[in-house]
This record gives structure tokens, C-alpha cells and sequence, in this order.
């Protein structure tokens, strides 16, 4: 990788360029749409594998393509473009910038703002706007067809064998089909099980499919704080993230330029973009919760709207009545969206304004197809407060402001948990799909103990792995500098590799149809001693053969047919590989087996599930 | 922590002392018997915590006690000598030391034995030898009240509203008691549900107990390999991994002075030690399985058993019959006993010599008290092959090895996988109790998948929290380096912190009474701020400090009430803690919040368990 550099410090000038090691990008199309062209990785493997190269999902955009040149003032190609302008949008005209929009700063501090052209957009009351819309009119969109060929990793048919496969899983109620159409997509959206955040102002976007029929996603936060991080910071934030495979960012920023930076997010950003509008809104009225007003909620909605984002958290499930069930928690309420809306309720002893006011937001939303991700401001803290009266009194609620975002054209998910030990999982799961109409769910973690600050990436990954099996569409990763800090570049890879894993764990257990085929490519390279390969496979290649060359750095190594482990004498693979020398006479061997055994032909039986 | 230095380079000189950030060892006996003395570790509260110190488990033995010198020549103090002493066991005359030992090292590259002494001694057939043999008898051993008093973290009885806790959880069938008594200790042990791991000749053991109806234990593998490491960096990391929790070591040594540096760690070891015989036995006969005989393994049996290694792996489950049944895996065999005795099998096309002589192995193992550990030789090596048939033929075996052993009066726990997706472990954990009459399991992660070389500490904790939950009685760790490389000193604490989190997550989870003890009192450092008691409480003070340091270095920083990810203004526990200061009026208004819902009463359902 290198990095590519050409704007002065103040903006964002550098970001991490190059293809992952081993792999190229590669675009395809599906066979009646040429003009659709959905990126993926293909992974090389050595020619002794006899095998084609291995094409994983890849969320990194242009940036690690050495075709495509990045000019981060220009922005990466609006890929969405064509499509939107053929909706017939009405033109806009956006807001006047403000300057509390970017907290007030000096300007000798300004951020400027990112350059590249925008050509706003707004949907009008009597056309489709979102994809929900889209959906329910019977109408596949440009998105749908995308999101399904990237689903199926560019395949034009169902694996062979695949249905075997299939059904070697516990869905629990999932139904991932073998092959994913649009039409397909199409009938999960309208029915709300699905959404692609997918903004009309966000034409840079490489849409993404969330849902629990779906490969389980990720989402990264990155964000700059009122105590430290900078522009540039967070661009290049955004861009190692999705390197390393994050399917949605949020960005959490709370300090000045606030706006500006999310400028230059948006417009180079190839994922969907989430925010969390309270948080500028707070900013606009010097931090204090007391001041917050629906006129400057809403100004703030629009604000970032027109920037382009994707989906807003929206705690509207913060009701007054609630905010005393947390009063007797040992860890109260520790959302901030939640803590600002409580603090707000108490202090004007009335009904938040976000869930007053909650068809005014679905009307801004749905004019530029900005998702909801409605925010579980009461989520738990701690195990201790995990599954509480307050948590499952929000969830209902939510589950009220699903419908009537539905009724509105709105896509929705739904956030959840946070601090959950194993054992109080699933019936997260299992509310949240009666309460909320199937809508997806996009959970935190959740943590499954409280011991291990510093190692939170590990607490969490164990609770997302278990919750994305039981069918959470999303989860939002958790880096190691949870509780404690701000993660940097390093604390980011590994919270997005952690939650990769977790996902992909998930996708297995349900069964879904390509996910074993990575690890059987890493197996069989691992038993094949073909060491490069089962580098470049991983998740993070670079990790992985930084570790094996701590040991043994030397380049024969590669083609050794052991590892430090054991060292040649013990390797069991190798063992096992001159074991399958005498192949015709381990052949001979199984059908004589049963002489040897007491037990006979119970051993064949097949595998239990 | 500091490196206490004595002896010479080629000898084991350094290892790390000191106690573990912000805690202090303290010893406490139950009340009837003042001379068993259990440690434990008690971490301090800052004075505004109006809290006791907090009680936790101890593994790291006396060098964590600035009081106690430590010379590792000498060895650690013998603990359970007197107790041992009564038992009147036979002296024994050593079997000769051997060139072969120490794998025919040179005399110049000799690593010196351990010359701290020892009373070899050896049980006799008419006697009790094994803490099973006792159980049977309905006799208490010294063991047995030293681990019941450890459960129970020293507290002489239940703690007040700990019932409740109890229910609290989901146990799979599981019974752990509120209070762990001797009698109870001694009934488990007695129906084969838990062993002691206790060679009669390590009388430096501090008692450990592993069953599933006690706290989830986990083990560390060190060793050094052909290729690299030495003595000193073997006993170090035997310091190293029971400082951060190993409850057992398992010395996978394969090299060149295996005997020797056995002693060092023998000698020294407050935790049980388990080795793999067949190791050592293959080295004897210059690395080739063919050579291995049933001689040259008895002797290593009971070269090492004099020693006083407290867990033997045998892979008596790997018959001939089964190999076959591999021949089509993925992976094939990537137990190296596994593939050591399947290719013993297969060259002489002979049943294995562990299943045919296996009475005569259990004789040897009682006769010191050295615990079975039954190896799963057929274990998956990859998802593909998870839950094949050679994998459960050869658990079936393990079940009718069991049996014999029992009856021979040895203690038995059985190993488990391994790779396994998440949707297939729980039938892993249901068949091992039914086959193995609920010996305890001890399994290897599992990993859920193969696609992250690099992070298979956690694609394994996940594995290994949630068989841990469904019953497993010892996790044994993964580090980051597995597949790649051995571990260093970095990722054995690595290894060793994540699975302190997967076993703790499965103790919670089971509903262990005092498992919450702990998250809750993190929990409550956290909401009050107390930033120095929430990095002492957590499993790596270390790290959690310096992950909070990063950003914000400040000793002031210790007592602020916010940190660098929200930064001052957008706290959301300090808000929460703000409306605490308005608790009467969120007393009057819980009575009242009813009023402002449409649900009513609904809401203050208690939680869903």
C-alpha cells in the first residue's frame, strides 16, 4: 500500500492507497445490465492449487484500485449519478451554511469545506423517492439489481451443491435464498425486512444490502471528539476502515468543523454514511441539552441530509415515562443521544420532541431517502442492567415508530444492545423481530462481560457473533479502546477485523450459502502447506504473515512443509499428506474398517448436524 | 512487576515477580482448618467506593507475593507435602535418567536439572492414591477443602441474595451450588463430574478443581519446538501465562532438553502441568512414529509421571479402524498425536498400542495419581470437517476408555474440538456427556471459522465462551500466532487475557453465583469515574491504563468525569449522574410515569430472563 498525497494539511490530503496483498480489484456486471458494474476482490492462488481465484465482497471502493485515480477534492465517481438523475428529483437549493454548523470555529481553524460539486436533489410528495417506495410500487431499482449481484459475489447462478450446503445451518427463522435476485431484494425491502441506506445527494455510493437474509454487515465508527482527532484524521479513517471491510460508517464527530469534515467524508465515502443529528444539533446550542429545540433538530436533519447521509440514529424511543426506570441502574443511561434527550425531558418535565414530532423527521427523511437506524437510547450499560424494564419499554416503542415510518416511505432499522451476557441474547433477537415487524437489527456488540476493558473488541465479538446468528443484520463494531479511549488507526483494523469475523461466523452458522466457500480456500491452502495463499485468504494478510515470519522469516519457509509450531518432525498435516500416499490402500482400509471395530457400521453414520 | 534474577544464563534465571497492578496476595483458610491456607488476589477500592476490596481468583502462585523470595534452584515451597507425607505412600527408587530424555543433547548444550530435591514416592494397589480413590471412599482430602474454600473466593458461606443471582442464568443441566462444599467436591469427583489434577510428587500444586459445576478453568500450552526457544523462556512463560490466569500448563516441549526443562517448570509450577507423552516417546526414536514402541512409551510414562506432571493427553482414541474415516477430510489429522499414532496404525496395520494397553496405562497413571486427559487425536482441523464421523467414532471410544479408567480408579476429563462452526458445538458439548458419562470436557477453542490467521484467539473465544456456557469444564487457549507461529511472551497473555474472557463470559452465563461480583463492581467504577479502580478490576490493569493514557495522559485526567471518546460536554454517565441528583423528584415521578403512556403498567413487567 502507499499513500497518496496532494493537498495541503488543514484538508484531508493523505489516504491509504493500493490493493490488498495478494488480491486485485475487479468489476462485474450482471449479465443484463452491463452497465452495472459491482466491484469485488479477487484473492490469487498459487497454480498448484488448480483452483481460480477466489472473489470475496469488498467494501473498499476506489481506493484500492491503482486504476482509479484519487482526487480527494474532486470526490470518488458518482456511481449513482445516472440512476438518480433519471428519478426526476426536483433541483434544490441548499441551505445557507451557518456558523455554528461547524461549531463556531475561528477562521484561522476552518476546515474549508471539501470542494467537490454536489448536484442537490429533494423528492417531492407525489413520486418514489426511497427504495421502500421503489419496492412497494413493484419497482426494482438500479440499487436492487447491484446489491444482488454483489450479494452473490458476482455469480449469474446458484453454486452447484450449494443447496446441500444450505441447509447445513440453524437459521433460526432466516430465509437466505441460494441465489439472490433482484426481484428478491426488491420483496424484502418492500416488506421491511431489508433496507439501502442509500441518500438521492449520495451518488458516490456503492449500495449495500441490510437484512437478515442477507451476509451479516458491519459498521465502523469513526468521529472526531471535542478532545481530539482532526480532518484529516477522519478521512483516512474512513478509507482504512473500509479497507479492512467495513460495509457502513458512522460518523460520530462532536468537535468544530463538524460539518466540513463531513464533506469530505461524504464525497469521498463509497459506503453508506450514518450519523447521529443530535449530536451537531447539541453542539449548535453550546452542549447544553436544555436548549435544544425541534427548530434546530430539524434544521440540523436537513443540514446533513443534503450533505448526503444515509441514515440518521434517531432516539425518538426516549419517552419521558421511561427516563425514572433507569434510575435505579447501576450504569443509567449511557447512550449519549439517550442521555441528551433524557436530560432534555426532565429538564422541560415534557414528552421528547423526537418522538412528538416523529412524522415531521419521516417527512424530511423520506425526501432523500435517509434511512432510520432508530436508536435504543436506553440501552444497558452493564450486565447488570442488560434486559431491563427501561431497554424492552424503548424496544416497544421503537417497534410503534416502525410502523409509522413504514407509513411514511420510510426505510428503518433498529438499533440494539450493548452490554448483554450470552445467556440474555437471543430474546433481544426475538423481541426485536415481534416488536419491530422484522425490521433489521443493527446491535452494538453486545458485550458479554463487563471485566475486560482494553479487550472490549473480544467481550463484544463473542455476544455479535451469537446475535448476528440469530438473525441481526448489522452490528456495529466495538475497537479495544472501548470505555477508554479514542481508537486509533490500529484500534479501527482490528475492531473491523474482529467484526468481520463475528460476521462471517454468523453467516456460517445460518447456513448461508457462499460463506464456507473462503474457509474451505484458506483449509485446503493451510493443508497444502501453500503458505502465501493462506496469507493472502485471511482476513488481514498482512497480519498474518508479519506473524508467521516472526519465526521463521526466511523465504523458503513459504513453500516449507511445516511451521514453527511443530517443526518438521511433528507436523501433523504433513503427516497426514504422506498418509494420503497409500490413498488406495486407506480406500481398501474403509470398506474393511468395521472388522476392527466392535461397534460396525455405526462409525458411518453421517456427521450429526 | 519486576524480573527477580539468580542464576545463569543457561538455567532458568528470570522470571516476572510482583503483584498485578493495584491488588495484593492474601491467603485466608477455611474456618475449621487454619492450616490450608488458599490464595487469593484482593484488589483496592478507591477509599470513595465505600466498597470492600474485591476478592478474586488467584493462579499466579507465590510470585506474586513480594513476601515470599523467590529461588527458583530451590523451587516453590511444597505446599501439599504433609498432606501427601500422611497418605503413607512408598518411596520409590527413580528410574535412571537416560541419554535419550533429553533427546541425546550434547553435553556442552545440556541444560543443568532443577536441583531443587525431590521425595519420589508411588502409590501401591491396596492403598487410596488417586483424589478419585478418596472420593470413593468418602474420604475429604486436603484437596478437596483447598478448592471448595477457592470456589467459594474464601467467603464462609453464601452471599446474602445470592439465590436470586443463581437463578439468573441458564446451566444446560449444570448444578452449581450457591456454596461450594468439601462434601460437595468430594461427590463430583466421587461420580467422575470433576477432577483434581494432583500428582503425588508435585507437592508445589496449588489444588485446582475442573468440572462444569465450577468456575469454567483454562489452560495455557508452552513449550519449546525443534525449531526455537529455550529453558528459560519456557519457565518464564509458565510465570507469565498464571499471572494473567492460567488455571493449567500444558508443556508441549519437543526439542532437545525436554526432560530437563520439565523439572525447571515442575519444580516451580503452583498450577497443574500436562504434557503429551507421545512427544517426548517420538523423540526417543529420532521422529519417526513407525519406531515408537510400547516400551519406549511406558517408560516416558513414567519418566515424566516421577516427575510429577499431573495430566497425561493420550490419544488411545485414534484406533486403527478410524484413520480411514479421515482420509477424505479437508484437513485431514491435525492432532500431532493424532497423526503420530495414525501413522503408527497404519505402518504396522496394527490397533494402536494407547487402546490395547490402555489397562495397563491407567495402572501406571493411578499409581501416581496422574489425571487422563483423553486426547481427541481425530479432532476437525477446518469447518469442513467438523462433527465427521472420525471425529465422533473416536469420541465414542473416549467414552468406553473412560469407563475403564474410572474403574481403575484414575481421574478422566476428555478433549474436545477444535474448528467448529457456532451452529454445531452445542452438539459436540451434549454427545461428550452422554458418551463420556459427564467427565469433564476440555476443548481446544473451537475456532468458528478458518478465515482469520492472526486472530484466532478470537474466532476461538467466541467458540470457546459458548461451550464453555453449554458445559465445558476447561477452555484451553489459542493464541494469536496459532497456525503461523509460536506464541511469544505477548501473545500468551494475549491468549491467556481472551480466554479469562470466554470463561467468564460462560460463568455468567451459566448463572454462576459469584460470577457478576466482578463485572458489577467495574460497572460501578465506571459510573462513578473511579478510572483507577475500573483499570484495576479489569483482567490487564496494564492495558486498560495505557489504552486510557493514549489519549489522555494526565494524572488529572485519572478523577475526570468524562474521557477523550465523548470528551467533557457529551458524557452521557455524567448526565446520567446529573439526573441523579434529582432522584426524589425521579422517585415521585416513577410512581407517576404511568400517566404519560399509552402502555401503562406494562412497562415495569421485570425483565425477561
Amino acid at each position: 500500500m502507499n499513500m497518496h498525497s496532494k493537498t495541503p494539511s488543514a484538508t484531508p490530503g493523505t489516504v491509504t492507497t493500493g490493493p490488498i496483498a495478494g488480491s486485485r480489484k475487479i468489476y462485474d456486471a450482471p449479465p443484463d445490465r452491463p452497465d452495472i458494474l459491482v466491484p469485488f476482490r479477487e484473492i490469487a492462488l498459487d497454480p498448484s492449487a488448480q483452483e481460480p481465484p477466489l472473489r470475496v465482497y469488498d467494501t473498499s471502493g476506489p481506493f484500492t484500485d491503482p486504476a482509479v485515480p484519487i482526487d480527494l477534492e474532486a470526490g470518488i465517481a458518482p456511481l449513482r449519478a445516472g440512476w438518480i438523475e433519471r428519478r426526476g428529483f426536483a433541483q434544490a437549493t441548499p441551505r445557507a451554511l451557518r456558523p455554528e454548523d461547524n461549531g463556531f470555529v475561528a477562521a484561522d481553524k476552518l476546515v474549508p469545506a471539501c470542494p467537490a460539486p454536489q448536484n442537490l436533489r429533494v423528492g417531492t410528495a407525489g413520486q418514489h423517492v426511497t427504495q421502500l417506495e421503489f419496492a412497494r410500487a413493484g419497482i426494482v431499482t438500479e440499487e436492487m439489481i447491484y446489491v444482488a449481484h454483489r450479494e452473490n459475489l458476482g455469480r449469474a447462478a446458484a453454486l452447484e451443491g450449494a443447496e446441500a450446503r444450505r441447509a447445513d445451518g440453524e437459521d433460526f427463522g432466516a430465509a437466505m435464498p441460494i441465489f439472490v435476485t433482484p426481484e428478491f431484494v426488491r420483496a424484502e425491502i418492500a416488506a421491511g425486512r431489508a433496507i439501502i441506506p442509500a441518500n438521492i445527494n449520495h451518488p458516490e455510493l456503492e449500495p449495500t444490502i441490510i437484512g437478515r437474509n442477507f451476509l451479516v454487515k458491519i459498521n465502523a465508527n469513526i468521529g472526531n471528539s471535542a478532545v481530539t482527532s482532526s480532518a484529516a484524521e477522519e478521512v483516512e479513517k474512513l478509507v482504512w476502515a473500509i479497507r479492512w471491510g467495513a460495509d457502513t460508517v458512522m460518523d460520530l464527530s462532536t468537535g468544530r468543523n463538524i460539518h466540513n469534515i463531513r464533506g469530505w467524508i461524504l464525497r469521498n465515502a463509497p459506503v453508506p454514511i450514518g450519523t447521529v443529528p443530535i449530536y451537531q444539533a447539541l453542539e449548535k446550542v453550546d452542549g447544553e441539552p436544555e436548549k435544544l429545540t425541534w427548530e434546530i433538530f430539524r434544521d440540523t436533519l436537513i443540514e446533513q441530509a443534503e450533505q448526503g447521509v444515509d441514515y440518521f440514529t434517531i432516539h425518538a424511543g426516549v419517552r419521558l415515562a421511561y427516563v425514572p426506570l433507569t434510575a435505579k441502574r447501576v450504569t443509567g443511561i449511557v447512550s449519549r443521544g439517550g442521555s441528551i434527550m433524557a436530560r432534555w425531558c426532565l429538564s422541560h418535565h415534557r414528552e421528547s420532541f423526537l418522538y412528538e414530532r416523529f412524522d415531521e423527521i419521516c417527512d424530511i427523511m423520506r425526501a432523500y431517502d435517509v434511512s432510520f437506524s432508530l436508536g435504543d437510547g436506553l440501552r444497558p450499560g452493564s450486565i447488570a442492567d442488560a434486559n431491563d424494564a427501561a431497554q424492552f419499554a424503548e424496544l416497544e416503542t421503537l417497534g410503534e415508530l416502525t410502523k409509522i415510518a413504514w407509513a411514511k416511505g420510510c426505510q428503518v432499522m433498529i438499533e440494539g444492545p450493548g452490554h448483554v451476557p450470552m445467556h440474555k441474547i437471543k430474546v433481544n433477537m426475538d423481541k426485536q423481530l415481534a416488536e419491530c415487524g422484522e425490521a433489521p437489527f443493527y446491535t452494538l456488540g453486545p458485550l458479554t462481560t463487563d471485566i475486560a476493558p482494553g479487550y472490549d473488541h473480544i467481550t463484544s465479538a463473542i455476544g455479535a457473533a451469537m446475535i448476528g446468528w440469530f438473525g441481526t443484520a448489522m452490528l456495529c463494531y466495538v475497537t479495544p479502546k472501548e470505555h477508554l479511549g479514542l481508537p486509533d488507526r490500529d484500534d479501527v483494523k482490528t475492531g473491523v477485523i474482529t467484526y468481520r469475523i463475528a460476521a462471517h461466523a454468523a453467516d456460517l452458522a445460518k447456513g448461508h450459502p457462499n460463506a464456507r466457500l473462503r474457509d474451505d480456500a484458506v483449509s485446503r491452502a493451510r493443508f497444502e502447506f501453500r503458505w502465501q495463499d493462506q496469507f493472502n485468504l485471511a482476513l488481514d494478510p498482512d497480519t498474518a504473515r508479519r506473524f508467521h515470519d516472526q519465526t521463521l522469516p526466511k523465504e523458503a519457509h513459504k513453500v516449507a512443509h511445516f511451521c514453527s509450531m511443530c517443526g518438521p518432525k511433528f507436523c501433523s498435516m504433513r503427516i497426514t499428506q504422506d498418509l494420503r500416499a497409500e490413498a488406495e490402500r486407506l480406500a481398501g482400509m474403509e470398506e474393511k474398517s468395521s472388522e476392527f471395530l466392535d461397534k460396525g457400521a455405526a462409525l458411518y453414520l453421517p456427521a450429526a448436524p
